[in-house]
């Protein structure tokens, strides 16, 4: 029998399909679960884009432009030069979600064995995109205490060597829902150009900012021209996930050149859904109030519930719609998984992701979860309510 | 400024792509091109699939699962089942597009270094997919006077060593149109169990059998559970190219263990292309038999037109949409540029791929191209005019 590749042996599994089994047999137990575990907002995809793929009025549902349809970039880079980001279409690579912008800009820009340095937690595929390509991630611990601000830069320092080829950031950031201020982008600035690094920009959340924060990309910071890869996707923008549709945008040239390349590879990405993405740059503002206005009720119900909370502590998100909170229990993956397979509250529990899966020094993370404030608020009260009696059952064990 | 990859470097770019600005000159020059240099079908979609898109009634488009919607996975698997394939919905991850599918089986399979046996001429994407894995091709020049046959297993035994992993076939064939015979794969079976080696089988084609031709699968075979992983898409089948879906089948556990780690990481597949493809699977075989008859026609047309010309020859493909033509000309790529800048036929003029691009062999495919026959009859008989002119004026250069 042949042999899969040590690639196919050591791919990371998702930090939370450990717990589905349990999750599942919680569920055939009747007990409802409140999902608090992934990034799947429950808000409505704007009408205008479900309208876009109702009115698809072609015959042959066609390959398009390996770097996407071009009316959809030109809209596109309008969309992005509203964002205050200098660029045209000639800039943008229309990806198969932000997963694909993430996979081709780690291949274009590294090779086997560089090393791309992301403050953890960080989002956790990246440990598989990085697996893909053969790329070592170097992580540097950001702390709760702190409320996961960029860490210092003589971290970074300290870990850059000959085989540092880029910094990774999400902001803002998945999981713990901090937003980068201009003075750290500004300190990373500094750190890329003297190093040579490439900054891969993941700023799937871009439109979630709270309290009036202002969103701060490193591609608004001259003189990183050369240096910026924003790696951006409609899935949470528009409540648009299953579109798959991404974008990878640069100024620079041989990156763009090599992107093409890998995106020709894969003829083109999905049809519908740029034509979705394109009526999608028309929805309203009033829909992004609506839906600031939503997430700031829910951040600030989750967040003020949590901290009082005996032993918990959460610090306030200023964007994305995640937080990292801080329990008093042992180890996540143990008590996550006891939430689901041995407590219930008036028949209910909640479902979160242990923090470990988005850390990668071992043992980090273990008395932390992440939550995804994506439910309605009456239910996040809910699980709320659930969560203290489970930390409260769980202490008495 | 910080360097790019050698994979971002070293990536293939596509065959066709050079010739593109000289198609474009040719436009702007007024010159009517007929596009013979891709897969691009001018066939409708379905009717079903195409209202699918259109009835869609979901308020959130939401991720779906990362191996696929299960009603969807269900319907497919009867699909493969009636198709002959032993198999049920948990052989299968849904990939976006056939592309996706090819990445993560050889990512999953094969080591970097490692080493896939491939006939050439194949398809130019399996360069860059290997490329991203850092994987090595060896091919196996198939020949286009035995018709492009699969070549003789002693061929295959002299390039097989200790970094041989798999071979590749795609059947029915791009580029040459060759359905591979019942003994052609029995030997390959035995050559596979012999050395332990994966057989990624390549069937975007499978609907396109022509003359009561059998379609046979490596999948069809005994004793392949192991080693066989099929590799698939609905592209070609529906005429839905920019659906960007595809799926990976394959009886290896282990294979789609390890497949659907890299699928969780990319999340899922796009969700609209999901609900049509199920639908897609209900469309009558009158369609099926009206898109054969019609692809029929246009090779026989093609063909008999092609070994009617002066030192051109081309054999009867038996499957696909294309043909791998020997003309009387020195370079294939220079000819084709030459038919795009320099020629033209009563206003018009035919763009063709240069056959080099399917080769690895350096110096092959020089006096070959590749004619996709994707236009409908009329076209093609006016385009072959064109180029029995074009071969005639080249001739006299």
């Amino acid at each position: 029998m042949p042999k899969i590749s040590s690639k196919g042996v050591n791919m990371p599994s998702s930090p939370i399909r450990k717990l589905v089994p349990f999750a599942d047999q919680a569920k055939r137990e009747g007990k409802k679960i409140y999902h608090l575990n992934i990034g799947q907002p429950d808000i409505e995809t704007p009408e205008g884009m479900l309208n876009a793929i109702k009115n698809i009025d072609f015959k042959v549902w066609a390959y398009t432009h390996s770097e996407g349809i071009p009316s959809y970039r030109e809209k596109l880079a309008g969309y992005y030069q509203k964002v205050g980001f200098n660029i045209d279409a000639s800039n943008i690579i229309v990806t198969t979600g932000g997963s694909e912008a993430i996979t081709i800009a780690v291949n274009a820009c590294l090779n086997p064995g560089d090393e791309v340095i992301i403050p953890e937690p960080f989002y956790a595929n990246y440990n598989g995109f990085t697996c893909m390509a053969d790329v070592v991630i170097k992580p540097i611990v950001s702390s709760i205490d702190t409320g996961f601000a960029l860490p210092p830069i003589e971290e970074f320092e300290k870990v850059i060597g000959p085989k540092t080829k880029a910094i990774m950031i999400c902001n803002p950031n998945n999981p713990t829902g901090y937003l980068y201020s201009r003075a750290e982008l500004e300190a990373l600035k500094v750190l890329a150009l003297k190093h040579d690094l490439f900054i891969f920009s993941d700023e799937a959340y871009r439109e979630f900012c709270y309290d009036g924060k202002e969103f701060i990309s490193p591609m608004h910071l001259e003189g990183l021209e050369e240096n910026v890869i924003v790696l951006d996707t409609v899935s949470k923008r528009y409540s648009a996930c299953g579109a798959r549709l991404g974008a990878l945008i640069t100024k620079n040239k041989e990156v763009l050149a090599a992107a093409l390349k890998f995106a020709q590879a894969r003829l083109s990405p999905p049809g519908v859904a740029q034509i979705a993405g394109e009526a999608a740059i028309d929805t309203p503002d009033s829909y992004f109030e609506a839906v600031n206005k939503e997430y700031t009720e829910r951040r600030d119900l989750v967040v003020s519930a949590l901290n009082k909370m005996d032993g918990v502590f959460c610090p306030n998100p200023g964007g994305a719609f995640y937080a990292v909170v801080r329990l008093p229990i042992d180890d996540s993956d143990k008590f996550c998984q006891w939430m689901l397979e041995s407590f219930s509250y008036k028949g209910q529990t909640v479902m979160m992701a242990p923090a470990t899966g988005f850390y990668s020094t071992p043992g980090a993370g273990k008395n932390e979860v992440r939550i995804a404030y994506v439910l309605k608020k009456e239910d996040l009260a809910a699980a709320m309510e659930c969560l203290e009696q489970a930390l409260k059952q769980y202490a008495s064990l």
